[in-house]
Formats: C-alpha cells, structure tokens, sequence
C-alpha cells in the first residue's frame, strides 16, 4: 500500500484517528534496508537535517577558530524550545563572532513552554529571533559567514554561498540532485529542498558511520554527532523526544524531527539511516513510527524501552488525567518493521 | 476511494502534507444528497455534538426558569476560547443556579490565546475548570441538574440522568442507537459516543429545520440555533472559524467544530445537515473541508466568501509573514462536491 496506516489514535475501544505515512532505512552504500510505504517520494527534510546545515561550520574550521564547544554545536543542529539556556548560548555563540541578535534573519515566535512564555511575560518582554527554535542553526550560518569574510546580511537566500554550500551537501549525502522546483521556503527563511524520503535516510547512514567521506568531512560529522549526544539538551528541551532519546541512548543514537512529519535518526552500530514522513504532518505521528522503528531494530536496555515507550504508545488523557486512549503504532506498521529488522 | 485525500498543504511548488477525511450532506429524511469517503463509520462526534448535549437544557424549562439569555445559551454549545467574556458568562450562569466554579467536574486547561494567558500570568492566577473550553456546556449541565432537583456531583458520569437523556436526543436525532462498545471519554469527562458519520448529518438537518420533531423540541432547536448566530462569540472567540462564519452568515449557517477533526453544521434554507471527519485529527484540514462545502453549497456574498476563503485556503507563513505555502482542498475533493452539491 503506498500511504499505509502506521499510527492509530484509540479512544475507548476504538480508533478515533489514523496517522499514514511512510519509513526508510538505508544503510551507507544506499541499499535498502527497510521499506514502509513511498520511500522514493520527495520530501522537505526541514529541521530533521539541521545537522547537514551545521557540517560546513565544522569542516571549514569556522568552528574551531571560535572555540564553539559542543553545546554550541549541538544548538547548531537543534530545534529548541527556547529555554532560557537555549536563548543565551544563541547570544554567546553570535557574541563570539562579533554579532547580536539583530542580526538573525529567523523571524521569531514565543517559546514553546508555558514556564517560559510566563517568565517573558512576567519581566515584560516579547520575544527576539534568539527565541526562534531555529536561532541556533542561523546563529551558526552567521558564525561561519563572519569567520569565512562572507557577507552576513541575507545569508538565508538561496544564492548565498553558505546556502549554495548546503545545498552541494544535501547532494551528495542523499546522492540525489536537487532544483528550483523542489525549493520551498523553511519557516526561518532558508531555503529546504525536497530529496527522496530514501535518500534522506541514506544521509543518516553516511552521518553517523562517516563511510565513504573524505576525511576532514567524517571527522567533521562525528564532531557533530558527538556534540548531539554529549549535549541532547541543547537539541531541543525539556520534555522532547531528540533530547530524552538521545540522552537514554547514549550515543547509541541521533535523532532529530523536522517540521510536518519528518524525522531522520542515525544508527551507527547498525550501520543504518532512518528517514520518515508522517503524510499528514502530525508531530505524534512521526514521533510514534520513529520511536517504533528504533523499538524494533535495536536490542535495549530497561532506560531505553521506558523512554521510547512514552513516544511509541503514550495515554490520551482527559484534563483530569484519566487515561480516555491510546496514541499506538498500527499492526501492519509493526508487522512490516518486524519483517525487515528483526 | 474509502479514505481520499480532501486537504493538501503546499510549499513552494510542491505538495508537503495530505489530509484525509469523509464527510456526508444529508437532509432531515435522511437522505443521502453527498457522500465522500466512509460515511457509515462511527465517529466520536466530540465537541461539534454540543447543540444537542444543551437540548434538555432548553426543552425541560431549565434555561427559562432561570432566565438564560442568548449569550449564555451559545455559551452551554460552545468550545471558548476562555476569554474573560467566556469565563465571566460561565461563572454568571452557574451563580444563577446557585452554583460556583467548585461544582465543575470538566478539569481545567490554560486559554487558548497568548493574551488571555498573559493577563492571567500578570495577575499571578492559574486557570481554574471556567476556563476549560468545555465550561459553558457544564454550566449548562449544572444548572439542569439543579433545576430539575438531580443531584449535581457527578453530573459527568455516563449514568447520570442528563448523560442518559443526552444519549436518548443522539440517538434519535441520528437514527442510530449507540452502547457501551462505542462509548469514550471526552476530554472534558463526559461520555461521548461515535455515530454514524451520515446520521451525524440527518442530526443536523433536523437541528436546523426542526423537521419531524415534536413541536416543544423543534422550538428547543431554533432556540439554540437562535442564540448560537446572534452570539457566535460566545460560540468560540477571537478568530475562530464557528463565531467568525456564524457572524458574517447572520443566521444562514450553523456550524460547530469538535475536538479530532470532526465538524459538523446545519444549513436551514436548503434543508441539509454537514458532518465531517478528518482521519487524522488535524483542526487545519476539517476546517479547509467544511469552508469548502459551504462554499461549493450555498451562494455566497462577498463578505461570506471572504470569511470562507480564510478557512478554505489559508496561506502558510515563514516566521517573517513571507507566504511559503498554502492549505487548499484537493481537487478530487472539489470535484466530489461540486458533482453532489452545484
């Protein structure tokens, strides 16, 4: 079926939502590992590639020359909540380049947390772009633009190198070319191509195990990769499946979502890429077919299980926390994963 | 096709997410005018059900001896913003019933709108049950429970003599009898139980035209119908697709969207009921379906086409309000429609 159903929603004893979708586990060479649903189709990878983004900051040495450490770099790849410690290693990071908030070309919003809506709104503030879930990754852009002698104004635009370098990256990581008529515009400005769902997963293979990459670009994606799960916080926040995942796992895993659906983890022991997209954009969704697939493919510890079961299969609640229902991987979801990693 | 896709979400040239759904017109005889998808499955109706929940309410003489005026009436069918207009209107019902906020057994959440809850924020309170969306149909429970001598503590269970009674109008109004194997909690504690999605519909056609029923509840009927479009803020709020259509419709329409993708409306001058259901739950793509039948349906003015199209057809924004994208019906879905309904 090419738009299977992965994801049910229960209330009582029936199902109440279904969430479609489709998965793809790749390894490095590109060989298909797993196939759930329309894993040749082109999806905007938004967020879930911000580790991509990030790897032209490490490999130029832009990175090194400002000394950012590793929860810096993580926040360079992160979607973040806006938590206080996200907001002020933003401003560090464009301090240390000789740059502020003003500018970031991200646009903003208010923070995802009521706790830090409340503390904005208690000291009479509204938020700046540091506040944006993106503010990290363009905070990296202008870090490598200024090391770099590159222009810092409009580095969001297609035609800026740093946009032009990103976009040979996703190239070659997905092995699939990209053009004007798959260019979307990102919610911060940049510009997201869409690649094959398969192709996407394929880079992840590639990110995690840095097989078949020239040197400087390997070292340059275990950095990043070593920065994610040495600092899950920085990732995303309190409360959040990359953060919670990645510090359950060790480094066992990284994993990063995206915007409308998609997610994309890495699986080095395995050698694997995962990419996914839930059709209809559902954060719970894609959450609960990537934390399925990681269930499925890896043997775990009793930590590991406990937290992928809460984004696997977690309670419907009343607003007096009674359980009314269940969010759960659909059978012929499970039966397929089951099929191609056990 | 069972389950087509009605929504499409777009970025740059391509399509980024598909909604799916079914959604059934039928006339207060019950017959079928359009059916796309499923309508013979059972959908948990949800909050769009709320007109007919506050029925006994008005029938029994309750809302009368109480002297409810419109605004209060809209409120018992309402899903509010909590607002300060909504939770000052809750409170005064239940004071006219001798009752207070302590007898609401709905839990309690935080205002939809920012402002709401940046002025609780500022005044250091929590929300209490007056602003759960749901408040006003408890008030309204509460007070019929008062006025007809029902014990009012657990007013929410499902054995409770105004929980039977509600049963009773669904199953009538539907002409389909419910039981315990399709019984749910809804958020708010009540039980809520899945229809037929087309009797869903006949529900409504007969809710709008009074059609069929005995005369002291077809005048409960166009009593709710009346207070809900000359309040329709008290409907919803600020921006939301039930009070903005109820006001620039000035009686033609009455629609009320539930929780999961479910929406469900009344179109007295042709005699039609509207249900809904989008499988994924998603609030962007019932409401894309619903403006679109309206659309498709009625012969519009240029102030309710105007307030349609902002459902139908919204744009997607960067957070810089640059539009990157669009929601828009399928055209499978605008052709199913136009091929039942022009």
């Amino acid at each position: 079926m090419t738009h299977p159903v992965t994801v049910e929603v229960t209330r009582g004893d029936l199902v109440e939502c279904r969430h479609r979708g489709s998965l793809a586990v790749v390894d490095s060479a590109g060989e298909v590992i797993c196939a759930i649903g329309d894993i040749e189709q082109r999806v905007f990878p938004r967020s879930a590639i911000k580790a991509l983004q990030a790897l032209p900051l490490v490999e130029s040495g832009a990175a090194e020359a400002l000394e950012l450490d590793d929860a810096e770099l993580a926040l360079a790849c992160s979607s973040h909540n806006g938590e206080a410690v996200h907001v002020s290693a933003a401003r560090v990071m464009l301090l240390k380049a000789g740059l502020s908030e003003e500018d970031l070309e991200c646009g903003t919003h208010w923070p995802k947390r009521l706790e830090d809506v409340a503390a904005l709104v208690r000291a009479d503030e509204a938020p700046g772009p540091l506040y944006n879930n993106c503010s990290g990754k363009h905070a990296g852009f202008l870090t490598l633009a200024k090391v770099l002698g590159m222009p810092t104004r409009g580095y969001v635009s297609k035609d800026h190198p740093i946009q032009q370098e990103i976009r040979k990256v996703i190239e070659e990581f997905t092995c699939a070319p990209v053009s004007e008529d798959v260019c979307g515009i990102d919610g911060c400005s940049i510009p997201t191509y869409a690649s094959p769902l398969k192709g996407l997963a394929r880079a992840f293979a590639v990110f995690g195990t840095g097989e078949g990459l020239e040197p400087d670009r390997a070292e340059a994606c275990e950095k990043l990769y070593e920065a994610c799960v040495n600092e899950p916080f920085m990732v995303a926040g309190t409360g959040r499946f990359c953060t919670d995942v990645m510090a359950a796992f060790r480094g066992r895993v990284f994993a990063k979502t995206g915007a409308e659906g998609v997610f994309c983890a890495s699986v080095p022991e395995l050698g694997y890429g995962i990419a996914l997209k839930c059709d209809d954009g559902a954060t719970r969704g894609s959450e609960a077919m990537m934390a399925t697939c990681l269930e499925i493919m890896l043997d775990l510890s009793v930590e590991e299980r406990k937290v992928l079961a809460r984004f696997a299969n977690p309670a419907v609640l009343t607003r007096k926390d009674v359980k009314a229902g269940e969010v759960r991987p659909s059978h012929e979801f499970v039966e397929a994963l089951r099929a191609a990693l056990a």
